[in-house]
């Protein structure tokens, strides 16, 4: 998908990516502070988790323009985004993300 | 260093060796409890953390006969054993771990 951003838009997408990661990073702290770490063997459960999270932001946080509409769609799944971060970016973005979450 | 290792002194290296590793993972267990994991950043060094003492572990629990003793030294001097917790083994044993010490 090749979308034309426009520099008000660049900003906007800039503030809701760093806002998505911020709000993720947010859920991983909860699920780290929520563990026990009452057996050795939590230690390394604890290591896995944080390791698989790293991975999984690595691919997720994708900030190329070409891939940023289907980015932010997942963000909007996922809870880390509402549409309502992404006011001001143009209709035919907005109309994209909407058909994107609809599938 | 080869030793002969009896029954009942393997029986009692093995008990050493389970200890220090308990006490090595409470130590750390405690490390990662002090964590404040204020910033998003946090997230990533307690990973790293915990994988370099993950891979300290693996480099330092090594219970092959031939490496005991010197394992056994190591654990002393970072206080995960005392020699009491080595009672039992042989004088040319404790001998040799108290000449290691001194080094």
């Amino acid at each position: 998908m090749e979308f034309r951003w426009s520099k008000a838009e660049k900003k906007i997408a800039k503030q809701a990516f760093d806002l998505a990661y911020k709000r993720k990073c947010q859920k991983i702290i909860e699920q780290i502070k929520k563990r026990k770490l009452s057996n050795n063997e939590d230690i390394w459960t604890l290591g896995d988790y944080i390791h698989k999270k790293r991975k999984e932001i690595d691919r997720k946080f994708d900030y190329r323009y070409s891939q940023l509409i289907l980015v932010f769609s997942t963000f909007i799944k996922e809870n880390l985004l509402s549409l309502e971060d992404l006011a001001g970016l143009n209709n035919e973005k907005i109309d994209t993300i909407n058909k994107i979450l609809k599938l």
